[in-house]
């Protein structure tokens, strides 16, 4: 059938439209600075700068310039062995910060440990576990020096729900941990892959928000969790009183430690102190028989191997494989927002790229040696920061202890009471809910507290993967309404400068007679391009309505302050055609002020510069008005 | 477990800090015009705000402020029937064009209804019907002047498979036929609440670049699927010969027409012209009993009701609501470009919302009267624009001849023969690949293009919805990509103005010693944020290099240009503030200049404007270097 092209279509409306524009321009306009296109780019070049940019935005090899071989060689060895790199600079003080350090913070994993086994349906040498491998290969690997490795609250609740639904922990324990094993190993192979592909930008789909609220939803999870088991446990006796008041008490200590900062020593040991205390009660007064429930026997000795228990085939390979994606996502988001947290205060560049590597090898690593996730610890990395530590070398000592815990103590934690250990993991989880932090996103964007509380309620009342997918899809939602309904502004003189500003922002800017300054802030893109056209046209309508009840000359030039218009898309180009056949119908001109070089290029591939003019194209704004308040037509001869 | 804030962090690590800045500020800075932070809003004023501008762009209830009871009631009537608007001024030249223009329509319509009906796997009736009550339906409702409703060609295919998937056409008629119904109920359904809702921006999600993509996939598939057809027969007969010739002869007529204006005439009569002489030869060589396959019956009358075969309960209710959804988008998505097209080109508004509406009311009608999806079809309006006419009474005008067809000649097309009608068909779609635009996308925009071959891949070797899906999910893509890896770029002085540009673009700007000023491109969003941070001090390294490799005075102010800053979320203010942080240690001070309101309203009410100091926010980058630049410490001293 008949196909007609627009010029085709406007040829034939020619014939019936209005007579051309009556504007006259002058020829003598006063110099203004032109518009610079840029030279058109190599298409290869463009695409391999492009790639460049998303994936290699830090320059990886940068360094490796103009080297020599063997320098080369070195340069890669430390690349991969950040060990290499500050262990040559290693000396006693640096030993003696990073010795007190590691002592601290493995007098806190012990418990957590123990607890947080429990919590991923795991017996309590799992943790322990966890703690003793995966730091030493993280010490060799990591380029942090303050994150403190080991397994975290909400990534052994994740793994604890989600591989219970495939196998009950209880009459199918071998199978678990399997699964467990299983998940840990592609948590790795995820992270790693993440690592290696440089395709860390997809963290930072985790936003800030919706971390703060995935982290509050999932402590409320753990705490109610731990909380049933104190209650169950008042019904039998009374003598776990004296447990959890104490424990409650030591729980306290933390936030003395917070506002006191010499303090912190209190909150570090104190859960250690109240495992010792509780123990040792349990111990002497028999408790255990009269219902409090202990922990009973923890399998001494180091990690077995367990590569030979992975599911490397079969039915549960795909849970594993899921599993272990979520799992190593999350684990990966808590670990690059702490280590860069520390970096950035310390003053040094973490590069997340090598730190998911880093991360992935050590939970490859952790799965073939019976551990579950671990990952960079917050409250654990805080008190490896407020000790002293001076580099990865903490890690190693924690691990040394662990393994000493493992290869003599595990008997000493027999009567520990599993009330005790709850404690202690609500007194950790309590600091994950940030309420301060949520309060701050709620004052400064309320659509980011939206997305905080989406992740919130869905970890609570759904699951885990509910809360998070809840909270995903609303950050990339705002993104896409923000690009869908651009904000627009009208832009005014401010007095004695060359500056035009939004007029709302600054009520002394004035407008100039007979001319519309619009500016739109956002890209041009086709899910706003019909937005923009139609705001831009309203605009210009209320504006005339308004000059009109005032007897005030029309509009004749509409200027459109390009610089916060980014990039357009055919779309976009589309609709600025429109515009300017509108625009022509009513009289008036259409004027660009600062384009861009992404922007100018395709109106200049596209010949829109041409249909408007290139000398409607001006480099500021000022310079738009200087040029079109002269050729102005006065009403009387319009 | 214990959690510390960052500036507990702070605090500490300040001991070990190197000693404060040696930078001494001047006190003594000329005149700047401040940067104005607007007033607080109240919290239901903005989301009210914000609400209105994403459902109600376009004011729709501008016009009724400030009228009479009377007169509100008469504009509401007219804004759900703007036939009350434009009839009150119809006379008679309008109805002479419009008449000229619904007789032409129709002449086109007659055997493309038939084809189409085809392509849906329907009887031919269903065609013809659908080009009956739609258009007199739309003719009360829609607000479009120039778009010709009816079936078209995507909207049967999609049709025709959708619902194949799920009944056998030839086995099960009354069934296929009772889903396509319910599929176009819903299809209606789905279109009246995007058009009450005001969800029309949802249809902008399809992009000019998938649209052509999709289009042109639709296409390949429907012509391909009509060749083979073409081929099959011929192996039967050589008899068809004669039709095939005079029907690709005929269908090149088009492109006469498009080249010359004038012959336009030729191109919307010869599918009549066609359908009359290859029945005519059929007829009197009797070549339906050598194997040339002809319509054979058209039920005649016209439609009858079917309100009653539409599956409201039971189980292909939910594929019913998919298909619809599905076709309903689609049908809407080419409608209100057309629709907008011609409306540019006469220049008079349309509102797609309202259009909506009206297409979805017009669908559930159809859906009731035997009717399959209609929708404005593109090459008919085309016809109808370059036939002149005058309102949507053209519509009417076709109806009535469609009326006079179904009630009295429907047997005059009883040999018409099946490969004329294919001829035609492959005519009309022919107009839809349009490579031309294709090319054009090409040259403008990578990404686009890419997102155009997507859809046209997915279409021609998946199907019509994998297509659609890839298409959208990689424009989707495009959005998100841009705001995670936003451009930046330094800036420079234009020499005799106050004007900084890109130094790329603008070759001639030069930096300023000391000063490094540079512009991001984007909002800054947690998806941005950690690169925008990490940008910017690479932006920073690489410059310290360079200048130190020339003996050059190091770098003390860091300007950013924040006019394309459109928004900033709690992790683009977290990443800023991180970036001071990091910034302060290389004793370089961090500058804005020309926030935006939202941008500086956040900055104001997380603090960061005290954490920097609101004497280093400024109006322009002028401002900004003329006040730093006295202030500069020389190297000497520093």
């Amino acid at each position: 059938m008949a196909q007609f092209s627009i010029e085709e279509l406007e040829t034939k409306e020619k014939n019936v439209a209005r007579p051309p524009s009556s504007l006259i321009y002058q020829e003598d306009s006063p110099y203004v600075h032109k518009v610079g296109i840029p030279p058109r780019q190599n298409i290869f070049k463009e695409i391999t700068a492009t790639l460049k940019e998303t994936f290699f935005p830090d320059d990886p090899l940068r360094q490796f310039k103009g080297q020599s071989g063997s320098k080369k060689f070195m340069l890669s060895l430390e690349s991969v062995f950040p060990i290499l790199e500050w262990g040559r600079d290693y000396n006693l003080t640096k030993l003696k910060g990073d010795l007190i350090a590691g002592v601290t913070i493995a007098s806190i994993s012990i418990p957590q440990d123990i607890g947080y086994a429990k919590l991923a349906n795991l017996a309590p040498q799992y943790g322990l576990y966890t703690s003793f491998v995966p730091p030493l290969v993280y010490a060799f690997l990591g380029s942090s020096r303050d994150v403190a490795i080991g397994p975290v609250a909400v990534v052994s609740l994740l793994m604890g729900t989600l591989v219970r639904a495939e196998f009950d922990p209880i009459t199918n324990p071998t199978q678990f941990r399997q699964l467990a094993f299983t998940a840990t190993f592609f948590a790795g192979v995820t992270q790693t892959i993440l690592g290696f592909f440089r395709l860390g930008f997809l963290i930072d789909f985790l936003s800030h928000a919706t971390i703060i609220g995935f982290m509050g939803g999932a402590a409320i999870t753990i705490g109610l969790q731990q909380l049933k088991g104190f209650l169950g446990l008042q019904t039998f006796t009374t003598n776990s009183d004296i447990v959890s008041v104490m424990s409650s008490v030591f729980s306290q200590a933390p936030h003395g430690g917070k506002k006191y900062k010499k303090l912190f020593w209190v909150s570090a040991i104190a859960p250690l102190l109240s495992v010792i205390i509780s123990t040792f009660f349990v111990y002497i007064t028999n408790a255990q028989k009269n219902g409090v429930i202990i922990v009973t026997t923890i399998q001494k000795g180091i990690n077995p191997p367990s590569a030979n228990e992975i599911f490397f085939t079969g039915s549960y390979l795909l849970s594993g494989i899921k599993i272990g994606v979520i799992a190593g996502m999350i684990a990966l988001a808590e670990s690059i927002a702490i280590g860069r947290t520390f970096a950035s205060v310390k003053g040094y560049h973490l590069d997340g790229n090598r730190e998911m590597l880093a991360l992935g090898l050590t939970n490859i690593a952790g799965s073939m040696t019976s551990c579950y996730v671990a990952t960079g610890a917050f409250a654990r990395s805080a008190v490896n920061f407020m000790a002293g530590c001076q580099t990865a070398a903490s890690n190693i000592v924690m691990a040394i202890v662990i393994l000493l815990v493992l290869e003599f103590l595990t008997p000493l934690f027999y009567y520990t009471p599993n009330a005790t250990l709850a404690a202690i993991i609500i007194s950790a989880v309590v600091g994950l809910i940030d309420i301060k932090a949520a309060l701050h996103i709620w004052k400064i964007d309320k659509f980011d507290f939206i997305a905080c509380l989406g992740a919130f309620l869905g970890v609570v009342f759904y699951s885990v993967e509910i809360g998070l997918l809840i909270a995903i899809c609303l950050s990339l939602l705002k993104i896409l309404l923000q690009v869908t309904r651009p904000q627009t502004a009208i832009l005014g003189n401010i007095p004695r400068t060359t500056v035009y500003r939004n007029i709302q922002q600054y009520p002394e800017a004035t407008k100039v007679p007979g001319i519309l300054i619009v500016r739109i802030n956002s890209a041009i893109y086709f899910s706003n391009s019909n937005y923009v056209r139609e705001r831009i046209l309203r605009w210009l309508r209320d504006e005339e309505e308004l000059l009109k009840a005032n007897y005030l000359p029309s509009i004749q030039f509409l200027i459109i302050e390009m610089s916060p218009i980014i990039d357009i898309d055919t779309s976009g180009i589309h609709a600025l055609e429109e515009l300017h056949r509108s625009l022509k119908k009513k009289n008036v001109q259409l004027v660009l002020a600062n384009p861009g070089s992404v922007v100018i290029e395709k109106l200049h591939i596209s010949e829109f510069t041409d249909l408007i003019g290139h000398e409607n194209i001006f480099l500021t704004v000022n310079d738009a008005v200087e040029t079109c308040a002269p050729k102005m037509v006065k009403q009387e001869e319009a």
